[in-house]
């Protein structure tokens, strides 16, 4: 087994799986250091009736918990969608290594709606975007159709 | 007495001077339904070890919670500070009705930085600022002195 980007984001695809089994907009999110993974998060904006519970926002508070740190510098993160702008903003404050996401979000995508990554963050787009993007194209097909 | 915008913010910033005593950046935030406080926030990104741990991301949790809804169309939130990206993307989501905030923030600050609050949500700014700005200014000198 490689611990490459696709291994690892596919590990974020089965975070995104589990907030899909819940009914939740697909999205999910692992934290990595050294190859291991330290934090997981899914959305769960539905279940904790919480606008702010984005998959990356549980995982990056979950992150710095676990090394008992703020700041992520050491860290990657995996996300199945780009991020918006709140999670933009806190990757952001958590100076965070790396960010890698798979697919775009031209709508509420940080690149779209504003805000930014810190200036040292290396960023990586597009793994296992196909994936990702039809978790999501499937969820709203589904909701549409109800 | 009257519950006016200089009331709330008032509020606000008996939150920012909570932040301030556990030696934390001084802001602080009320969420406001019908004249009535529903949630206060302080920041605690220190304490917490969470740098999502921003008094407007507490506060819009702690509301939600409260009203049981994700959404806070009828509320008005009172900060301290103009919100960072993270938290403009908090508010955003929230669809929050109206946000008044005190200072501005020429650097982090959402206007500079990036970042959009819903279109719906009415903007206030510039509520007893200079008791706001002064202080942040005041704890970062002293920061600086130690």
């Amino acid at each position: 087994m490689e611990y490459n980007d696709v291994y690892f984001m596919r590990q974020a695809i089965r975070e995104a799986i589990k907030a899909l089994e819940e009914d939740e907009v697909p999205v999910g999110a692992v934290v990595v250091v050294n190859k291991q993974i330290i934090a997981r998060g899914h959305n769960t904006t539905e279940r904790l009736n919480d606008v702010t519970a984005h998959a990356e926002m549980l995982a990056i508070t979950s992150a710095a918990n676990y090394l008992g740190v703020k700041y992520l510098n050491d860290c990657t993160i995996y996300i199945t969608l780009e991020p918006c702008s709140m999670c933009a903003g806190a990757l952001f404050w958590s100076q965070i290594g790396r960010v890698v996401y798979g697919a775009s979000d031209e709508k509420r995508g940080f690149i779209k709606s504003g805000g930014e990554l810190h200036p040292k963050t290396i960023k990586t787009m597009g793994i296992e975007a196909e994936v990702c993007s039809d978790l999501l194209k499937d969820f709203f097909r589904k909701k549409r159709i109800r």
